[in-house]
Parts: C-alpha cells; structure tokens; sequence
C-alpha cells in the first residue's frame, strides 16, 4: 500500500518508496479499530502481512479524518479474474470453452471439419491441442465467440456454465473462485469501493456470469471485446451481432486504456497474477494519495498449483507471472498474495481454516 | 411507455403496439400513490401526458407485487446530453469548446495559422465558420481533443468550462440543463435507476463535469471516443495519450452498440431528441417487459428554441428531429415531449412554473 504524502517530485517518489515498504497502520492499531469488535472482514486469511495491507489501505482510505481519505465515489478497485479470482490451470475455462464449442459449430458448418485448427481439435488429442499456436487458438476464439447474436451467445454460454466441470475438481468453473478473493471484494464494496473485473478474457462471456459469481454486474466488467454490429433480424425486431473484430484487446498496456474508455478514472486498488497486469498496476500505483497494488503468487502445489517465480515455471500457457515482475512488485512495494501462506481456506467448499498458519 | 405482456411472437407484439399508446395507469391512480403524499417527483412538469406516463412507468417496475416488476439490478436508463439535458443551439458546446481552443493550439503550432480550416476558425468569421464541411470541421476537432495527455486535456476543459459563457443566457453551459429532466434524473435514481449519458459528443469531454452537473459518474458516461495509447513520461510516470483514432463513433447504430460495449444489457428507459437516437430507442423499445422511449421536441421559440418538425426546420447542424422520426415514434407508441406544453420551467435560474398550464 502508497501513502499518501504532500511532498511531490523526485522526493516524493522516494518517500513512497520507502513508506510502501511498510505497513501504513501498525498492527495493534487495525486490531482495535476492527478486529475487537470481533468482524473479521477477511477469515479466510492468515494474519500476514498481505490480509495487514488490505485492511490498512481500507481503513486509511475510509476515515474522513485522515488525510489519506478517498471520497466515496472515487473509490474504484479492479481485479483480474483468470487466476486471482479463480483457477485458471490447466487452462482458461473460456478456452475450455471454445474448444468444447467446435463439434457443435462443425456441425453447423461441415466444411470446417477438414480445416486446421478445427480438425486438430476435434481429435480430442490434449497434447496436439496444447501445443497449438496462438493464432491456430484465435481463429477457434473467433469462430466460436463471434458471429452470432449476442441473444445466442447468452444462451449459449449460460448452458455450458450448468453442465461444465473442472477436470481436477470435477465442479462448475463457478465454485472456483477463491475464497479469500470473494471476501477482499465484499470487504471493498461494503467500504464503498465499486469493484470492476478487468481481464484479458472476453468481456461477453465474463458478463455471463459476473454478477452470480462474483456480486459484480456486466457493466462492471471490462474485457477483451469484439465489436458487435446493429441490424434487424428477419422479425423486424432489433439485433446485436458479434463481429471477428477486436474493440479492446485488454491486456498489457490495453487494461489501462480500457480502464480509461470503461471508467474514466484510475483505480485505487488493482490485483492481478500475471506480467500482463504490469501496467494496470503501475497505473494504479502512480496515482496520488494511497494505492493498493497486489499479485496473487501461485505456489500452492498441493491445495492449486504452484506456478511462476514459485516452480520457476515461465513456459505455461497461463500464469506468465516471470520473476522479472516479481521482483519489480518488491521494489516497488506492491504486495504479493501467497496463496500457500496467506490463505488458510482457498475454495468455498473446503472446510474453513484449512490451512491456518496461527 | 410498453407494457409487460406474457404472450409472445407476432401477437405479443400486436398487443404491445396496442397497449403502448394508452397511460399503463389510470390517472387516479398515480395520484393516489404518489402526489397525494404531497410530493410530486416532478414539480417543472405539467400534469400532461409525457408526465404521466414517466410517473407510471417507474410505478409499474418498482413495485414487487406486479408482473411488470423490474429487477433493481436491471434498472438501466440512457439519457442523450446535447437538446435532451441541455441547450445544444446555437452550436454544440464541446464544438463551441474546440473552437475556442484553435488560437491556443495555432501559438503552439504557428505552421496551422494559414492552414485550412484552422484559417477560417481564426478569422472569427461566423458565417465561414458555420459552413465548415463536416470533414474539415472534423479536422479542428481531432486536433484540439487528441494529441495530448488524458491529465492535461482534464485541465484545459476544467479551465475552459469555469469562464466559457452561452450567448444568449451569458451563463455558463453547466447552468444550461433542462430543470425538468435534472427531477427525472433525480426520480428514476431515487427509484434505484442507475442512469446513463449515451451522447454522440466526446466521452473525455463530458465525464469532467457529468458528475457535478447531472450526478452522473465518469463510467456513466457513454460518448464518442478517442483511443488512447498507455506511456510513460519524462518522469517514468505512466501517462495515457489521446489519439486522433475513433474508437467509438457514438450516433445512430453506434449508441446501441456502445451500451453494449460500456453497460453490456438493453437499458429499460431511453431518452433523445433526434434521429441520432433512433436506434437506442428502438432497441431500447424492443426489450421484454414494461420500456420507456422519449423524444424531447424543441418547440418553444420563446423559453428556449424551435427546431425539427416543429417548425419544419431541418437543415440546421443541430437537432436532426426530422418529420419521420416523429411519426415512426407516434406510431411505435413513444412519447413526445413537447418542450412548451409538458415543461412549466426549463432552467433553474427561472423562477418556478414560468409556463404552468394549468
């Protein structure tokens, strides 16, 4: 977490360096304010110092005395999803997706059968799949995410989230979601931060689901996002078509100028797990007064997977989190999230306090 | 406004095109309910029809108990900006903005002073200035909205919107908005509304004063939208660049198409006052269930303008109301709000019910 400081320029940066290395309130100060009153807003946390800086930032940011104060309608926080607010191995659950859409889009369309990528896919060959390049897996993207009404795709999307398992869980992609996340986000919007989701994945199919899942509405969702066309269908009647053209391609440098078009004003808060959230939270965390900058580490190998700077695993398809991003998240102070050592419960289902460290 | 019907298909819709043209609510009943408590939601309106179906429409989705109940979540209306919640006569504001900037941006670049249509701009040659080509008054706009950071474009409209002045009122534009749609604002938010700016004017331009003007956030902005590009610095700073790229081209189809994209569902309420909005009405119009469709018709010469079918006035820039589209909204059922019938005040400067009817 940033501190807010009336210094500015060079000396200001080197103040905030310096204060963002250590907690804003010390500990016996958040017990008082909030934890003696016997409310937890985090259970699923141990007590480290990840669960100390969400709460410190809150409260420095809510307390109209202070000078760290942020009014109520500034507060905007935005999280990734792919991987900090739920699973994201073996792979992105909206490929998953895509992939299980190809037989029913081959049967509308015979002639694709024969055609790469489509025919390596329907071999149902897993490392044939794999190892498919990225602009093989764009065109299954495309043909199976655009091209209809965007009435079709609703339902089309609605139906697979009912019956689609994740295959080591064997539990709709829904329950998922990482506990403690869940709670960071109702702990914000009970402090009067709007929460937004910015992810890379397709922001019609995040949509689907947002507000069920996550207690966040489609309009809080921002996304990579085909442009969708106007027309009327044979009824008269008015139609949104999804056109294989991309609006916003929300990653890297495209998750703050999708920030910038979606909602206009910097975040306070921003979470993400990947290098493509790099520039998100710098955003984030140059802005003025105090700021929240935070990476989910994957280095549970036991209770989720252990991937990135944890394993030295860079080669994956997801979870690009390189240790060059980790070790710039520690000299800037930005706050990694240990999933092994700050989360003592990580899905919904499990019992509580699966793991308490304390 | 279209009422809730549990038949589908082609009889639904007849029955729809039927109900639409009477009040949902018999009078009585709305003054039951709502103005014989004494406070009547819309005080600058006359007790006409416009009013009443407004009053009706919010009474039939607020209330559990009824079939045409909407959902609080759902609740999405979408209001135009320009002749809907302020005067755009004699000239757009944000084009009298980028007009007025042209001789600050020729002191930076001198090499534009004899370059066309920066020359005519600068002549101060009213006539000329009006005759500008679309594509060449595009030029000034391009040029004088992108280009620069999104931090210093903030400052130069925030200065500009502090001195500029309308010609004829010598007040500021801000102070320029239609007192009865600032109470339909205030009643659809109070009955848990979440309301949209949907307006083919720049997005930047109005999210810095839609806040304080309207009470609309920045993300409830939906205009037309320059790219930007995510940078950084002589400082290391991330900044982001406006560019001379239309990313969102926000009239006609562009309006459903951006609400698509910004809010992701059909809002329930539409309001606009030209053939730029024709289709976010109809889309609008189109959804299931209870739907308001509004068209805000410039006849009072006196109080403020008359333009469009009014006064057969079509070939002005502004306010492209044409004869066709108040038909096509006659037959579909929407309302038409008369500026010098339904409104008893425009502006809150004016004393109360200047023009009471009755």
């Amino acid at each position: 977490m940033k501190q807010h400081s009336p210094r500015s320029g060079v000396t200001r940066r080197a103040v905030l360096s310096a204060a963002a290395s250590i907690p804003l309130l010390s500990l016996p100060q958040i017990r008082t304010n909030s934890w003696a009153q016997g409310i937890d807003p985090l259970p699923s946390w141990n007590n480290e110092l990840a669960k100390q800086t969400i709460i410190a930032f809150v409260q420095a940011t809510v307390d109209s005395s202070k000078p760290t104060f942020v009014p109520p309608e500034a507060r905007i926080a935005t999280f990734d999803q792919d991987g900090t607010l739920w699973v994201e191995h073996p792979m992105y659950s909206q490929v998953v997706y895509c992939l299980e859409r190809v037989p029913v889009l081959v049967k509308q369309k015979p002639q694709l059968q024969e055609r790469e990528p489509f025919k390596t896919v329907l071999s149902g060959n897993h490392e044939a799949i794999a190892k498919l390049p990225l602009h093989e897996l764009e065109k299954v993207l495309f043909a199976t995410l655009t091209g209809m009404t965007t009435d079709k795709f609703k339902s089309e999307v609605e139906g697979w989230l009912k019956t689609a398992k994740h295959p080591r869980w064997k539990r709709p992609y829904t329950e998922l979601t990482y506990q403690p996340m869940q709670e960071v986000l109702r702990y914000l919007r009970a402090n009067s931060y709007k929460t937004y989701i910015v992810t890379g994945g397709g922001q019609d199919f995040v949509r689907e689901y947002s507000q069920q899942v996550y207690g966040i509405p489609p309009e809080q969702v921002i996304g990579s996002a085909a442009g969708v066309t106007y027309g009327y269908g044979d009824d008269g009647k008015p139609i949104l078509t999804k056109e294989p053209k991309l609006l916003l391609n929300d990653n890297d440098a495209g998750k703050p100028e999708g920030i910038h078009l979606m909602i206009g004003r910097r975040p306070y808060a921003a979470v993400g797990n990947s290098t493509g959230y790099r520039q998100m939270l710098e955003y984030t965390w140059a802005g003025a007064g105090p700021r929240l900058a935070m990476l989910v580490l994957h280095d549970d190998d036991k209770r989720e997977y252990a991937y990135g700077p944890a394993q030295g695993l860079s080669d994956t398809k997801v979870g690009t989190f390189t240790q060059e991003l980790y070790d710039e998240a520690k000299n800037k102070g930005w706050t990694i999230i240990s999933m092994k050592n700050d989360w003592n419960r990580i899905f919904a289902f499990e019992a509580a306090g699966s793991r308490a460290l304390q």
